[in-house]
């Protein structure tokens, strides 16, 4: 039997460029039993051609949602997972793959869960990165780390496949984390208040929104937090207008 | 710098037919960083084409050891594992992959281990697992279990890469977490600022005061972002009194 747990990931593919990649990270997908399949602009989609070679795999190409944007195919998720080949110095804590997919499956029991790959040839942008709450690495050769998108996708679903039967261990009872759409107006507020309050520099305030970020995703805030948080910015601009 | 023991890791591909499959297949060790790859009648190697493919993966293909049979293939080794999609109805123990890999690395340390896998169509056969010592299975989708060659070469050099590095990636920033009485300064400067925006209730201020104090546990504040945290309370407070 298919884990509950697994139907609630999402494969992201950003800007896939070569058909071929796109059907092979399909049926490694399957392989694994998980099938939703999310793709950003991809460049050609559907492909007659590669299609003849998905071999068993064509429901996930045929189910496949087509976004124009990053934060279009993160809608409805909680919690994204952005993976790429080396450390970047950005807002999101760094894990490896075993790691960072303990923390995807015991939020996957709850929500929807984004695992978010990059092109084939540059990744992903540090602005699409900053996105996700957690940048995941898989560890590779350290001279010779060039692992195609269809090798990627297959160790992050079959290492998915292996938690799946795993014991939850983090999860808070009776509460439902919170989506990232909700998170993302949250950190609007809380730049505007900052601002508002002359903490914050108005021509920079890059780097430690960045630090408040990493820090509220390693928390993982729960919906019910979020509104909290929105009440106490919602006040402090009151008082401060 | 590559595990000792993965240089006494041998990957055997038996009769493989497609040049590509076996070119795919070495750019998977090479990304694990195992590097003895031997053939056992290949249909066609080397193949010009199929190194145009090979991309930094030519230097296993060219040390390639080629062989007429499987016990050729196997002199010097102490231990081989046969991986196979299914159940078979033979003398040796079936293991998942992790827990095979977890007995060969034990012996890797000490000697030569092989790793075998068949074509691309029939796997093994029966004569041939019943020269490996335990057979080897991946955890698929028990209604897609097809995976490739290279797939399965990729996940189990990921594995045998897990299991043989203990540091599989750089840890993150080295910071300091924040001391206890830093924590309850911050705690009381935020109800403090709570009150003073008028959030709090000043008589009853407990319930959720007791909630954010579980947000930020949970994130396991650091120093410096106890700083930060007091650095904002004081911006708010001299905005709003």
């Amino acid at each position: 039997m298919p884990s509950a747990k697994l139907s609630n990931i999402r494969i992201i593919l950003r800007h896939p460029t070569h058909p071929g990649n796109i059907v092979a990270a399909a049926r490694a997908m399957k392989t694994m039993d998980v099938s939703q399949l999310y793709l950003v602009n991809p460049k050609r989609f559907p492909d007659r051609q590669a299609d003849d070679r998905s071999a068993g795999a064509q429901d996930i190409l045929q189910g496949a949602t087509l976004c124009t944007s990053l934060d279009e195919a993160l809608i409805g998720t909680s919690f994204a997972a952005g993976i790429t080949a080396r450390r970047r110095d950005l807002a999101a804590e760094m894990y490896t793959l075993r790691e960072g997919v303990a923390k995807i499956m015991a939020i996957a029991h709850e929500g929807q869960v984004a695992l978010v790959f990059g092109t084939e040839i540059s990744g992903l942008t540090n602005a699409e990165l900053e996105k996700c709450q957690i940048l995941v690495t898989i560890p590779t050769n350290p001279v010779y780390s060039s692992l195609n998108l269809a090798a990627a996708v297959q160790l992050a679903t079959y290492e998915l496949r292996m938690a799946g039967d795993t014991k939850v261990v983090e999860t808070i009872a009776d509460e439902r984390p919170a989506r990232l759409e909700e998170l993302e107006r949250f950190y609007i507020e809380l730049e505007k208040t900052l601002i508002a309050v002359n903490f914050l520099d108005e021509n920079n305030p890059r780097r430690l929104m960045a630090r408040l970020r990493r820090l509220f995703a390693r928390a993982l805030l729960q919906e019910e937090e979020v509104k909290i948080w929105r009440g106490i910015l919602n006040a402090i601009q009151r008082k401060v207008d």
